[in-house]
Parts: structure tokens; sequence; C-alpha cells
């Protein structure tokens, strides 16, 4: 058995995970991070101590939502959890001696899909994790792609529009602000500024601050043009990535994560046609492209397998 | 000894080249691809013929422009040499009883630097060859990273401007369409049929049909300012696409290949500068990006060294 721990800037999720990646028991606690790393740290030793009783496990994985050292065991840089150059593996091994591993919170997700989820019967694969930006994980092998310091993966900082709008890391034009949930939700807005009459209007009672990514969707599904013509610029910008993605490097499938991912096959298949006709290599075997199937146990899931590598 | 075949579009290009990369001999001939494969075949088995008197080498490898089905030893597509579903493999294993290996130009040239070229010290390494067009090959640990259908690599398929200029490949806004040497030089005369006096033009006779990229370079060494500002431009867009592709893949160098990276420093220096301010990670070790070494030879030695796998 082997410890999963998903240190989310909401709750501490630790479960107990076979080999072959089922949950045997689960702790949580809210993480409260603004307590600062030391007592948080507390708290995920005593999730530890308790998942531990009576059990005999290999390894302790822990996913964190930021950037990590991996050889020195350090979080580097993760604002969620308010953890800035925190010494995690160190901490963890003072008080048990078992070996622990840590990456990012969006390469386990992509380790879990691959060893136990949407992912299991291929070897090359590519999650995408859709939310507020847009996250990925490069499995080759069945053992994650990290790059020579640790960083690859960052897709949603790929630019698909030169001098386009403006993104947090710098640049313009970057893919997750065209096609990660906000980006849907942002368009929707400025869009309705100039429309008195609408469906979204009125499914949030002239308050447009409250759409989200599910309100567009619901009002597409039940006819609504104008969501509909959101949804299809959206899978446009988001079916541009992916083919580039594909172009660049051709995982056997792609799996795509995150509360989008939910709509399923109403949002994969025209997703899947699109990207299909954007590819570069149109008469070789096409890379499938799927929704993930753990959905908030992927980072639990995901942490345990990090003995891996 | 291996043997290493560069069968391009204008020359079959052979040669005998130690485990290490040196090349001791050498035979050429003109491809003629109009004759038809059978022909270019012929001539083939003829040069490894010349390399195999008094030698005796592990393997023979080749390399060509275009698609193959590695594990089947055939050529799927290569227009330049008017290949078509050609069994390459076996028709050279009828004659020569060697381990035979095939794979793309691309794919060779990147390995070729990677195991004693630029990448020699490095693990992961991108090669990015800028010509007519924009063509990509990933190493990974002294290993060609091919995708699971063996079409990894298109870089110069990655949409870098939504909506962009068109694309053969079916696509608009691909990094090839500005950052390739054609891009370059069609940018310089799309801007000089409004400009009527221009060293350019000059340089040229006024026939700016003959322009090609070393005179935009030598034009701006010289102080052009027309030319200085299509280089900006030209390497703002270079660098974009670079640092797409390490924010994805994060190799630990790229090396630019083609005739625009005899340029040196005068292209490298600005364009890592460029690099350097885009990536997403900038407190992390960053990607070198150096020019390419083994010149022409690159397509030989690559191919000697596929046995490596």
């Amino acid at each position: 058995m082997h410890i999963g721990i998903d240190l989310g800037g909401t709750n501490i999720d630790t479960g107990l995970v076979s080999e072959e990646g089922v949950i045997s028991s689960r702790k949580s606690m809210p993480t409260r991070a603004e307590r600062g790393s030391a007592e948080v740290i507390k708290d995920l030793l005593r999730l530890i101590e308790m998942l531990l009783e009576s059990n005999s496990i290999q390894s302790i994985g822990v996913g964190v939502p930021g950037t990590v050292i991996r050889d020195q065991g350090i979080v580097n840089f993760a604002c969620n959890i308010n953890f800035h150059n925190v010494r995690l593996v160190h901490e963890l091994n003072q008080q048990f001696d078992y070996p622990v591993y840590l990456d990012n919170d969006a390469n386990c997700a992509a380790l879990g899909e691959a060893v136990c989820g949407a992912a299991e019967n291929y070897d090359t694969s590519l999650m995408v994790t859709i939310g507020t930006g847009i996250g990925g994980g490069i499995v080759i092998n069945k053992r994650i792609y990290r790059g020579f310091n640790g960083a690859a993966g960052e897709i949603g900082h790929m630019v698909i529009e030169t001098n386009g709008l403006d993104c947090a890391c710098g640049r313009k034009g970057c893919f997750e602000k065209y096609a990660s949930t906000s980006a849907l939700v942002w368009e929707a807005k400025r869009k309705l500024k100039n429309q008195a009459d609408s469906f979204l209007r009125e499914m949030t009672s002239d308050n447009i601050d409250k759409i989200n990514g599910e309100m567009i969707f619901s009002a597409a599904k039940q006819g609504d043009k104008f969501s509909l013509s959101l949804i299809d610029r959206y899978t446009d910008y988001f079916a541009e990535g992916l083919a580039n993605l594909i172009n660049i490097f051709e995982p056997e499938i792609i799996v795509i994560g995150g509360a989008v991912s939910r709509q399923g096959e109403y949002l994969i298949n025209p997703l899947k046609e699109k990207v299909h006709q954007k590819v570069y290599s149109k008469t070789l075997p096409k890379t499938n492209i799927v929704a993930a199937v753990l959905g908030s146990d992927s980072g639990i899931i995901g942490a345990s397998q990090l003995w891996r590598g």
C-alpha cells in the first residue's frame, strides 16, 4: 500500500491506495493555508499518522499546486497553500521512515489517469486540465516526463495568438486565455455587456457575474444560440491548441480533466472532430481524446503512484 | 563501423561512420528521383557495396525526407525523392545481411547533433531545422522520441497566430509561416513591393526575386535599417515558437539547424534573449540555445547512429 496526498489550497486530502490505484481509506482536513506551512505540515503529519495505524506502507507521495525541486524534496513556490521553499520531504522524513515522493498536482493527475484511469491502456498520454488556467502533464511509458528542470508541461502558456490577450505569465495570446473555463466565461460576460436580452441573463437573474462554465453548457444544450456560438468558438481555440500538442508530441491519448470534462461527449465529440481536421498527419493513426475518469480522486491516486518514477 | 545514408532530393550521400560519429569514407551520387524508386535503390545498393569493400560494419541507417513506417521499414511518403510506400529496408536486406534502420531526415539530424554534435553533453534536446519549412526532432536520453505513430516533432505546424497566414498543411498561422527562411524572404519581398529605394534592391540589381535569407542578414550586418527591422520581427516570431516549445517540453538544449544557423551568434544571441524573456519558468535553469555544428554531415552521421534506437 502507498499513501497519496493531495495538498490543495482548500483541503489536505489523503488516502491509502493500492498499487493498482484503489483507495481503501481516506482522511481529510481543511488546509487553512493562512496559518503558514509549519502548521499545515503538522496537520499533514497527523493525517499520515492516522492512515498508518495498523497498515504497512511502501511509500508516501505528495502532490502540491505549484513548482517543486524534486530531487531536493522542496516545494519551491505554491501560492495557494502559502508554501515558499519548504523542505517538505525532509519534514515528513523527520517523522516517517518511508520513501517520500513530491511532485506538482498536474503531474500527479496525469500519472493517476495513466496508471489506473482513462489512459490506463496507453503508453504515452497527455493530460490537459481545464480550469482557471490550463495545466498539462506528459506521461511517457507510465512515467512523468518533467523536462530537465522539472517544469515541462506548461501547455497553458503556449501562445496560439501572437500579440493576443494579455496573460499573467507576461506573454500575450496564451492557450489558456482562450480555452480555459475562465476564458469561456470571460468571453460570455464580455459579449453579454452589449446584449440586453439573453438566456444567460435570465438564468442569472440579470447578474452576469454569476455566470459559470456549466451554465453556458446548460444553456447551449437547451438550444440557446448565443451559448452555442460561444462554445463553438471555444472549441475552435481548444482544438487549435490540442492539434499543436499532437503535431509536436503525438501522444497516443489526450485526457481532458477539470470541471468542463464532466460535459463528456457533448464537449469531446465536436472537439475531437475539429482536432482531427487540423492535425498534420491525417493518414496516420489518430490520437484518441477522452474525458478524465478519476475526477477529484486523481490527486490522491496520482500522488500514491509517484514511486513509479 | 556503421553506414549512414542521407537519401535526399538532390543527392544520395553515404558514409562509413564510427560509433563516435566520425566519417572515415564517403560515397555520393545524384538522386535523380524522376527515375523512380527502383532505379534510385539500385544506385543506393551500389554505393553501399563500395563502402563495404574491406570494411566490417554493424548496421546501415537511412534517413529520408518524408514519413516512414519504421517497424515495417517502409518509406510511406517522400515526394522529394519520389518514394511512395517503398519497402526500403526489405530491398536493402535482399542484398545485405545487416540490420537496417530507417527514419526521417529531421530525426536523423537531431540524433546526430545529440550523439556527437552540439547537444553531445545534454540528455534531452530539441533540434529545430530552419529552411523552406521548419522541421523538428526530439531526443530524450539520446533516443529519438517519435510519438505513438512515428510522426512527432512536426513543430513547424504549431499554430502561433490563429487565423494567420495560410499553410500548406491546411491550417492558418503555423510557426513555419513566420520563422522559416522562406517566411523571412517572403516578408522582405512583400514589403519591398511598396518601397522603391532599398539596399536589398541594390544588392539584387532591382530583381527582388533573387533575395535570399543570407542577403537579408548580410544587409542587416551592414546597417540596413529595413533588413534590421525584418530580422527583429523574424526573431520575435522565432522566439515565440521556441518559448512555446520550452514551456511544453523543457529540453536542456535547443539546436538550431539549417542555413540560417550559419549566422551563429548574430542570430542566436538576440533570439536567446527574447526567448528567455518569454518562457514561463524564469527562475529555473534555462534551456540553452545553440547553432548546429554538424552542418550537411548531420544526415549521414545521424543515420549512422539509428542503431541506438
